[in-house]
């Protein structure tokens, strides 16, 4: 199948392709399918390898003498701090350990721009407009949370090694209603795509306003599967080119123990954390302590973490198997479609041709694979070109996968025959 | 001692007890005490009786056949919504279930009508001005919300049966910037004050902007100490008002599991929980399902937390009983103090001669006995009067309360007498 150039055809091979297609549809459909490629969810074989973490403790006192059953302890228990310090390299006092939600420390970051702006500047709420640079394809939270607050959004085109930063530098030195932008830097959702050491640095040096800020969500900081990739340090480079209040960093173990239980921290400039904390002592008397416990219990240090991890990706590599390997084998040459090759994370994204994604999540989802909605890695759940589709692959079983992923390529295949056919009649 | 009447002594008779009394305060001065009742702490010893709550669980998965150890879920666990619903006869669809902090619901309900508005109102960050009413004695953690976010404090004064409410309604409805009263119904802190029938009738009824709120904060719902006070019903009283949206009902575990650790919750009309979880779900993929599952676990339904309510209250009673034998003992006819004798919660709350408490608190301190600073219970941490001050018996071991009443009565004719001399000289 995969020798078959598409875009080369004439209409009656297209049309013959078509009734082919919709055959093997059919086939499918008939199997009364229930998948869900939709989420980045581990599935519950990979979630029993944490399982330790719920035994029982040993002591409810933290290192500093503190009963984790009690009230207290705004960001975190010591042993916690000095686990993620190791894991990540950022020293402790830039520390924040929280409860179980990266995506909440991000919405409440933002939340206090908003009301109370940053480092003495004018609360994001008084002024008419803000806007936030979205590199796109993105994470479809982020830019839920912008709509939600009603912070424009200006879609970014990806490039292999980042975000374009050309035009991130023109529109950010122009344009002091920009106040922010996404960014997740290594295997980023969806396209597993690195950032590289010249696109951190040109983030971190940038000219922007002062209270411009960078929210580095490392979600999958740790989650290699093919190979180790590597993150320039942010902080070094904001701290070198004199921005150093720039950045929130954030992390999670959602995706390394549980991803309803994990621990989730932000991390930022001695100015920034005490700016921060003076919010959060009103809002909260602290987060679960005794989770903390029991993850710092379970993953013991960085080693232990980059052990569990290795023992994930080998739960997940099977997974990114099938779906490169079908793609490959179902796609590859047809000039239908193009994706990305991650080396880690959690996705692989796919591009059909124009105007094609959404006829094949529709097509997919009737024949009972439900896929990420088409659109929802752009702002606004708008993708301009109507092409790109995020692909899931942990929850489902080894044997579902290469199920939804073979009745995928057949929806793609199918959804990009009928557009060249409507081309050609048009 | 008791049987002293201070303010019918003569000058010459005040300088005798003052010698007698500061002979008695060095005495506890060289004792070196380290004793702390600034917060309404639990003592290890309670929490012991909560640590099956760490139980293995049999299952993760949750009623509704989730894996609790998944994203998803946004308000809770159905059998988490049940219990709660059961022990606090709300239904259950006006519950949210979330993670371990009620205050945190409280201050992120707040931040939501100030850049969202309710209802449809205008966002409150949007209006010149905001007020709260402050009914004082109140929870100083409440009052910080308040300032934190720039919202205007009035003080009300408490009654026996609840807030002032004659100046309540003539304030809310001559004042459109007031949107919002705090109310701790039962048990109230610092005071033990249980609101009325009549009083939640006439908050649920009086006349108010449509953006008007009631905080419920029945942070103390189920803590019988003494006696099992009842509460009428808030939601049944707006909604027999035609205010069905003016409530929203905070509720946890914190001081029934464990402070760090528990399940706290909010009750709101269909509407209200409706706006809330729009926003919600962009800023959480949901709260903690395993917390709630062991808490539920634990707990088993609204008998099972009585009963172990119950278990509390046996280790609580002694530690009343030793404030309230105390003060009786050392305070009662001196005419230097008066205080609350509260039949459950957390706290006493005591009444100096006008302008001792600040004094009383820091003789206390310099003693080793750290009380909750004097003023706290007011809005903007001003006791008018200074004279309130809270006292909380939870933390302490007996014979640590034993002691540390005893300095706190010596501290309290100690600050009043030299009140009175200077009163005489003046």
């Amino acid at each position: 199948m995969s020798s078959v150039r598409y875009t080369d055809l004439s209409i009656e091979q297209l049309l013959a392709c078509k009734q082919d297609l919709e055959q093997q549809y059919a086939g499918f459909a008939a199997r009364n399918l229930k998948l869900d490629m939709s989420r980045g969810k581990p599935a519950g074989s990979q979630l029993d390898l944490t399982n330790a973490v719920l035994d029982k403790l040993d002591t409810f006192k933290t290192e500093a003498g503190v009963d984790a059953r009690n009230y207290g302890g705004l960001d975190g228990i010591p042993e916690a701090k000095k686990l993620f310090s190791e894991l990540l390299s950022i020293p402790e006092e830039k520390l924040i350990i929280g409860g179980n939600s990266s995506l909440n420390m991000m919405y409440d970051t933002i939340v206090r721009f908003m009301l109370f702006g940053t480092c003495g500047a004018t609360p994001w709420c008084k002024l008419p407009k803000i806007k936030f640079l979205c590199p796109a394809p993105g994470y479809d939270r982020h830019f839920a949370i912008c709509e939600d607050l009603g912070i424009e959004m200006i879609t970014i085109p990806m490039h292999e090694d980042g975000p374009d930063m050309d035009m991130v530098e023109q529109l950010v030195a122009n344009d002091d209603s920009i106040k922010g932008i996404w960014c997740v830097p290594l295997y980023s959702n969806p396209q597993g795509i690195c950032y590289s050491d010249k696109v951190v640095e040109r983030l971190a040096s940038m000219k922007a306003v002062a209270d411009f800020r960078i929210f580095w969500d490392n979600a999958y900081g740790v989650h290699h599967i093919y190979s180790e990739e590597k993150l320039a340090d942010i902080f070094a480079a904001t701290e070198k080119a004199g921005n150093p209040d720039r950045v929130v960093y954030f992390f999670s173990t959602s995706k390394i123990t549980f991803p309803g239980a994990g621990v989730a921290l932000l991390a930022s400039s001695l100015n920034n954390v005490a700016e921060f904390k003076k919010h959060m002592t009103i809002q909260t008397i602290g987060p679960d302590k005794l989770n903390q416990l029991r993850t710092v219990k379970f993953l013991k240090n960085a080693e232990g973490v980059r052990a569990h991890m290795r023992k994930l990706a080998d739960e997940l590599k099977p997974k990114f198997d099938i779906v490169l390997n079908t793609l490959n084998k179902e796609l590859a040459d047809t000039g239908l479609a193009t994706w990305t090759n991650p080396k880690g994370g959690y996705f692989v994204a796919i591009d059909t041709l124009d105007n094609c994604a959404k006829e094949t999540v529709r097509l997919a989802k009737e024949a009972g694979v439900v896929m990420t909605g088409a659109g929802a890695t752009f702002p606004y759940k708008k993708d301009p070109r109507d092409r790109n589709i995020r692909i899931a692959p942990t929850y489902p079983t080894a044997a579902e996968l290469q199920t939804a992923m073979d009745l995928f390529c057949i929806c793609v295949k199918l959804a990009g025959v009928n557009q060249l056919i409507a081309q050609k009649k048009a």
